[in-house]
């Protein structure tokens, strides 16, 4: 019997087709699910947004890890090989707290951020900016003084970024406007590389460069954790080595325009959105 | 046995020290409670903000009418006499799917708004600014139409207007950019009332009067739904005559920041922020 079950898991690790599960509080987390296809394009995903309580960046702690618990609860229904924690908000307040109960494999996004944002640093001194729950989580200065205590580190909530994104005004005076007046103290301090910590910002690189003007390195947090889940597959030796993966959303509230700023700016090919209601209770996790 | 009743009723209707139960998707909702207390000055207020599942201005109807109907759920487990939905989104779509299935007496902020606006107007021109939501569902120009179908009516949409308040720029060119961005194509089409359909706006009124230069009346659905309320109480005669009223406030979320931006700038005595859980089920209304 245990051969039998050595033998299959061998088999599936040969050739592992199930699901990358992904979630999101709600639709920027396609951000990393495009960096993932790039970088993986064999892998069939299943993404999940939360979009009926979208965003978790402005809420506390303990609700931001009960949704988390049961947004995963869901993706393990699904029998998804691995989860990727695509919100900054529930990588740095929930996934420290979640990981230990989990039987599979799950990435969050600040890990691979702050590994990027060590490199990335000439004079050590680094800025974060993100929602308001991850700023105050501290989950990016925690992640990168682990790794090195001496790198200086400035974070900046930036809580009309999204917004600003979700209206699609991405390159925008006004946009612009935000921008400089959230940025501009911390380039006056002196940072030289900047965490994007938000799976929506990556939509504004552009508008944020021009405000830079190539003097600050940006770390994009979405292609970070791509690295990261291609080397936790190899790792678990779970990778599907043949084959187009396919992409499956989810939502737990039907989508908004967003959704179509999203799809133009990221070019994802995005079929059918199912929808699915949140399984409240106790969380069997 | 109906004696005693109808002798507790009128004894009751006499003074009815019973609290006004006040529902909000989150925290905006206050400014609702201030216009209440300032022309109901004896009324004990119940103040209950969704600020776990805040916003609901850019969700689904279906979505936003489940979680109406929980809030008010609790709001009736808490012996309120009459129900305020300080919410235009939760207002618009939920009040009249729920309306006919509560005992006791309740009202929103749309139809108050609708009738003031046409009181106000004089080209017979309104324009309509909210959530998504709000806007979405079209409620405005149904509840303005119900009463006059020859009024027009341009409706906009103002998504970014509600982190702007909850970023503390009341006075600030960003908001007044975005303020004219929104609002000047509803000017150049001739509106002369302007309904401020989202219960945040009154934060707003300097900011958006510098804009209209007083060439457009402001029509605040937070005063004119305590007018609505002051109506109410008095028909079904359940005034509290005498004492000094109470506001306790509960929230179920931890509040952020924006509890105090809505403190100083409505001047609002706000005590110990109670926290209360969601009870999740089908509704039993």
């Amino acid at each position: 019997m245990r051969n039998l079950q050595s033998c299959a898991t061998f088999i599936r690790s040969m050739n592992d087709s199930r699901p990358i599960g992904v979630f999101d509080s709600g639709i920027g987390g396609l951000t990393v699910v495009k960096a993932v296809r790039e970088l993986l394009p064999n892998e069939n995903i299943f993404y999940l947004g939360d979009t009926a309580r979208v965003p978790y960046g402005g809420k506390s702690p303990a609700t931001v890890e009960r949704y988390s618990r049961e947004m995963i609860e869901m993706l393990v229904a699904e029998d998804v090989k691995a989860i990727v924690i695509a919100c900054n908000s529930a990588s740095a307040v929930a996934l420290p707290k979640i990981e230990g109960d989990l039987r599979i494999p799950i990435v969050g996004v600040i890990q691979p951020g702050a590994q990027a944002a060590i490199a990335a640093t000439r004079n050590r001194h680094v800025g974060v900016i993100g929602t308001r729950a991850t700023i105050k989580s501290g989950a990016y200065e925690r992640a990168i003084h682990a790794l090195d205590s001496d790198i200086d580190i400035t974070a900046r909530s930036c809580p009309l970024l999204v917004p600003l994104i979700e209206e699609g005004w991405l390159n925008d005076e006004i946009t612009d406007r935000v921008i400089a007046r959230y940025l501009e103290p911390l380039v006056r301090q002196g940072i030289d590389t900047l965490v994007l910590g938000c799976t929506h910002y990556p939509l504004l690189v552009d508008a944020i460069s021009r405000f830079l003007q190539g003097k600050v390195t940006l770390v994009d947090s979405a292609k970070n954790c791509a690295k990261a889940v291609e080397q936790l597959l190899d790792g678990e030796s779970i990778r599907n080595p043949k084959g187009s993966g396919k992409l499956q959303v989810a939502l737990t509230d039907t989508p908004e325009g967003f959704l179509d700023v999203a799809r133009e700016a990221l070019q994802l090919e995005i079929g059918q959105v199912e929808l699915r209601e949140v399984l409240h209770g106790a969380p069997s996790l």
